[in-house]
Formats: structure tokens, C-alpha cells, sequence
């Protein structure tokens, strides 16, 4: 059986990860037959969105803590993910990759990654061990991967821009498509940075999840 | 196009809606080509439960604005439901809906609906408009139907005999089936009362889903 770590950021779209495209990616590797293992840094959010409003609410939450909700409970701190225990890592997006995971909403292309998320996916790079990233996660990919790694965030210019600041290259792809890496072995696709609706966020989420396990 | 009324309690399994069970419920209408739209009652949860530790959490949060982070911020107060807008009603599980939209995980069979709750619910079923219930959420039907009501948790003895008390009649079911009350027009599935991989709850749900949407 095929074993699948998954880095969560939170529970929400606004502060944390996208539910939908986190449950999605669980949902087609267990249809897959695959063991996954979800994992989030022991950090406070950035800050906390009140979803219904769109506002900044007054409050502080831990990214583990409430990414536990997606994982009914199931999930470790990411300091403790050791890449040799699983064949393969995948990273929903949400906002929360973009200020939890990593301060890129903040700093853009000056972007910094959180220091358990540098160590445990440079581990798989380093193992040459595949690793799908999707919606705006990707943005992390150059900051691990280094100059020249292909990525998608679908089409969105500004943030084309900064992963290309950043060293990567941006691919422009649809939101049931795939961009596939071969040489650094990085799968993406646009995921809810471009999805009008859950049945095609699935489609590009659920090619992500077969093409991360083909290549296993 | 269908049009769906879904309702949400929360976010989370412990105090409110069983994330994968909502996200299941949105996935399967979105493929069928129906149109839906979520609400949930504007009320303080019964209570936060940390879903990593499981303790409870020494703070409070509103049913709407947690339910919100499931339906991206597209979400209205139950209050606003109007069963003449819509064709079918669905309700997903988790401890929320036992908690939030009514309070049997107190009270068992004494419970007592949510005002919101009960005027939205017993609009669906005065309409002759077809509902679905999964996981713990049936045992709110005998308090809506009345009488004789058919419907499943599963096989967990201690909830079908409180659904008994309150007046349904509980029909043993597996993870991956659904129970249906033709008469009543009421369609329900054990979901994370008995699923031990989101494979399996996909499996039941999106019979629930496909029935209700067939009965419209």
C-alpha cells in the first residue's frame, strides 16, 4: 500500500486550508487504495477570518489544532513527519499555505517558508520522492526545488509573477488539468485559484493524486 | 436545475458538521448537476471541542460563522430558508447536528429541535418536498415526521432505541446503502456512524444524494 503524507495549514478557505480540495485529495487516495497521514505545523494561524463576514476576527488559533478538524482528530505535528515513513507528499492549497505554511501572502516574492515545512518537504525532494501541490501552494515549490522547477496557479498574472521572481517557471494550465515536473517530480494544478465549482476542482485534484501515485 | 437546501452545524465533527460528510454531500450535487445552497442556524455551539486533544475548548464560536469555513462564506442564517425556494433538503451528521440543530447528545430521547430547525425541516415535509439525513442526523426525523418514520444510524443499538422512544422506526443499514421511507419521503445513510475510510462514506452518501435527487 502506496503512503501519502499530507500537509494541512488550518480549516478554511480564508485562514487555513481549503476544506474542499484537502478532503478531495483524502477522498481520492483512499478511493485509490493509498494510506495517507496528515501532518501541520504546532503554530499560531497567521490570523483568524471570520467566514462569514470576510473580516479579521479578534481571536488566535493553532494551525494544528484546527486543521484536526479535517482530519476528524487523525494528525500529527509536521515536525514529526520523517519523509522515509511515506512514498509521497501532497499539499492542498487555501490561504492558509500562503500564511501558514509559508508568509508568501505577506511578502510575496520575498517570501520565507516556515521552517518544519523547508525541512519535511526538502526531505522528499531530497529522497527524489514525488510531491503535488495544488491551488496556491504551488508558490512554495520554487522555494524548495530551487531555479527552474514548472508549476501552475493556473493564470492568475501577479502570482505567475512572483513564482517566477521566486525561480520557478510558471505554466499557464486549466482547472481540470495537471502540470507535471518529470525532472524534479513536482505535480500542480489550479485547484479553487480557479474552480467555479466542486465537481471541476475535483477533476484537476483528483489527476493530481493519480499522477502522484503513478509515480511512486 | 435541482436546487438543493443543505444544512450545516458547525464545522468539525466533534462540535459540528462532519467535514467530509458536507464536502461528500456538495461534491455529489455539484456532479449531478443540481444547484445548492448551504445554511445553518445563527446560534453559539453547544460547546468547542479541540479536535486534536479531544477536550473541550474554553472558548465559544457561532454555528453560522464555523459553517461558513465549509461553504467558502457562501452560507445564509437558517432563519432565511424558505422551502418553497428549493426542491429537496439535506442535512449531513456530526456531533453538530446533535448538538447544534438539536440537543439529543444531552438529551437523548427528550430532545428538543432548534426553533430554526424545526419550522425549516417541517416546511420540507408539509411541502412533500424530499429530505436526506445521514449519520446521527435521522434521529431528528421522528421529531419532524412523527410517528412511524423510518430511518437508519447504522446499527448502534443505543441510538436506533432512542430513535424508537422518540417515536421512528430504526432499519439496520450498512456504510455504503441508504434506508428509504417512500411514504414519508425521507432518505437516510449511517455515513461516520459507521465509516472507517471516506471511500466508504462516499459510497452511501452518494446514494443518498442520487435518491433524493431522483424523488424531486
Amino acid at each position: 500500500m502506496k503512503k501519502v503524507a499530507v500537509i494541512l495549514s488550518g480549516s478554511g478557505v480564508y485562514d487555513g486550508a481549503e476544506i474542499n480540495e484537502a478532503v478531495l485529495t483524502l477522498l481520492h487516495l483512499s478511493k485509490a487504495g493509498a494510506s495517507y497521514q496528515c501532518f501541520a505545523p504546532n503554530v499560531e494561524q497567521h490570523h483568524v477570518i471570520n467566514h462569514l463576514t470576510g473580516e479579521v476576527s479578534n481571536e488566535s488559533r493553532n494551525t494544528l489544532v484546527e486543521a484536526a478538524r479535517i482530519a476528524r482528530g487523525e494528525i500529527k505535528p509536521l515536525a514529526e513527519l520523517n519523509a522515509a515513513d511515506f512514498d509521497a507528499l501532497i499539499l492542498p492549497g487555501g490561504f492558509g499555505a500562503a500564511k501558514n505554511l509559508c508568509d508568501f501572502a505577506v511578502n510575496g516574492a520575498s517570501a520565507k517558508l516556515n521552517n518544519d515545512v523547508k525541512v519535511a518537504c526538502s526531505a522528499f525532494k531530497d529522497a527524489n520522492k514525488p510531491a503535488g501541490y495544488m491551488c496556491i501552494a504551488p508558490v512554495m515549490v520554487p522555494m524548495i526545488y530551487g531555479k527552474g522547477v514548472r508549476v501552475t496557479v493556473g493564470n492568475d498574472a501577479e502570482t505567475a509573477a512572483a513564482i517566477e521572481k521566486l525561480g520557478g517557471e510558471h505554466v499557464d494550465c486549466a482547472v481540470d488539468d495537471i502540470v507535471v515536473d518529470e525532472n524534479h517530480r513536482v505535480v500542480t494544478t489550479p485547484a479553487y485559484m480557479l474552480a467555479k465549482s466542486l465537481d471541476a476542482a475535483e477533476k484537476g485534484i483528483s489527476k493530481l493524486v493519480e499522477r502522484v501515485l503513478a509515480m511512486v
